[in-house]
């Protein structure tokens, strides 16, 4: 089958055997989406080698111990735990020391032809949900997960910054719990699809006079500059929720936090079960995120065009 | 009277006017202690022009709307709020924008004869608590106020990075909540300070075999690598409390902040009530960090003193 995989620091569409895993479900990708993680880990910051792509939408083939899966069109949590940890005895595999995680460490990924999971990890797509959407459930999950780490009520003041999808998905999802959500970005025809939601926008060249006015401050530009902007927008004791996975050591005035009594929350993934709710219920938009469609054929292309500036989310077909 | 002041990035001892407030209590000043932050300060890194230091003890002579406490001895909060913000409102003057603090933010310090604060501000010392033991309650409370941020039970496992004064009275005070522990430090003789309360130890260059194995972790090396070491020891899901306010940038690796959805709070000033209560309860033990005691007159060699290595509490008597 066909994949995009990065080999040696080397981004390239191989054909490779179908993956193999009895215990697993094996599923058709039916659409995958290219995420900012699949661009660092082409730029090598990441040491995975193998096919990458975490977000897919796609139809069971088989399901040795859940037969009813098969035919269904199915998305998949990405994080596949031991089984056998205090963690995933807990039921959640996401921080298992030992998990594989699609297409980012030790687990082909999703911009091929097939990929397995556990069926454990698949859900069921409703029929109202799009294919086009369904391959946005990774992503949101992620963003609408921080309403699980940190209290939002209507009246606390959240500033996002970060126009890119990650910040777009991150004010939706917050302006569902909060009135008062600001989103800062610097491109003014991202900046207007989430105003598009009614939901309020500030260049970032503004943002200071907004300095100290925010309860929670979501950081997720992956910039250096954007943290540091963080702290400036946060009131003392509020809450900066870390989003972007930025690679690299970033500069930080650690002093700026003890004095004004910062919290720091790292999030990383969400349940995919609330997301798909919000999907289902239209509550958000993530089709006009979508700026280009590729073959799976031109996956090289579609990481290049992914990676340009201006350019939100590039999906890939089969 | 006598003053330790930094002016024009010089310390001296100055002969000054005594400090007049008509709207504050007027203390004589018995014994004051010398903390990194009157360091930090000396070094230029604070921006603090005037009389330096914090943490006192003393007699109050004089205190138009509260003469209760005239001839009572009296430690003090150093936070001086505006009294009309939201913060002050809601009486927490420690994040009112435009607080003074004492010897720190714009009103003369502890290190004189004689200074003033509100007498909302002060707290009358019980007798069984001794001039030196008091000295520690602004330190103390700033250790004890991080069980007022973060929750410790007996099982939590706590590692407190540093084993200078701050992280000694860290490790006393959460372990007066948790069985579990362990103080890291690079220094035998003040971790011999520790073991002495049955508190588990453990260098430095031992500290990764720990590496994963805590809930909390409270960094108070005010080093870089401090804070890089606590991200090796917590478990995924983690809290590191920040208590040091060391100046300049440091680098930090966000993304792992992120992968292991970490929680960073920052911690800076504590409440004085429940430190006075340790002292009086004899649950901490501070008279061992007492390194060495100096006149006010021989300040500037007082904090020559402090500033060396392996010296821990330096205090001032009149």
């Amino acid at each position: 089958m066909k994949a995009l995989r990065v080999e040696n620091n080397q981004l390239n569409l191989a054909d490779v055997d179908q993956p193999k895993r009895e215990s697993e479900a094996f599923v058709r990708v039916l659409k995958s989406g290219i995420c900012n993680t699949d661009l660092e880990i082409v730029r090598g910051y990441a040491g995975f080698s193998g096919t990458i792509g975490h977000e897919f939408v796609g139809v069971v083939e088989s399901a040795a111990d859940a037969p009813h899966l098969i035919g269904k069109r199915v998305v998949g949590e990405i994080n596949v735990g031991c089984g056998a940890c205090e963690w995933c005895r807990h039921g959640d595999a996401r921080h298992c020391p030992a998990r594989t995680v699609l297409g980012i460490i030790g687990r082909d990924g999703a911009h091929a032809e097939f990929l397995t999971l556990p069926s454990r990890n698949l859900l069921e797509v409703p029929d109202t949900i799009s294919n086009a959407q369904a391959v946005f459930v990774e992503p949101l999950a992620a963003a609408f997960g921080i309403t699980e780490q940190v209290s939002i009520t209507p009246e606390t003041k959240v500033a996002v910054i970060g126009d890119g999808k990650l910040g777009n998905l991150c004010a939706q999802s917050l302006a569902l719990k909060s009135r008062n959500v600001v989103l800062v970005g610097k491109h003014r025809e991202k900046l207007a699809l989430v105003r598009a939601r009614q939901i309020e926008t500030v260049l970032l060249e503004k943002a200071l006079k907004l300095r100290r006015e925010f309860d929670v401050v979501v950081e997720a530009s992956g910039a250096e500059a954007g943290f540091n902007l963080a702290l400036d927008l946060l009131k003392p004791r509020g809450k900066l929720v870390l989003k972007s996975t930025f690679h690299g050591a970033a500069k930080w005035q650690a002093w700026r936090v003890v004095v004004d009594e910062i919290t720091i929350v790292g999030s990383r993934c969400g349940r995919f079960a609330p997301a798909l709710d919000l999907l289902k219920n239209n509550s958000v938009d993530v089709e006009s995120l979508i700026s280009e469609e590729f073959s799976l054929t031109d996956g090289v292309k579609a990481i290049e065009r992914a990676a340009q500036k201006g350019v939100m989310k590039v999906i890939l077909s089969r």
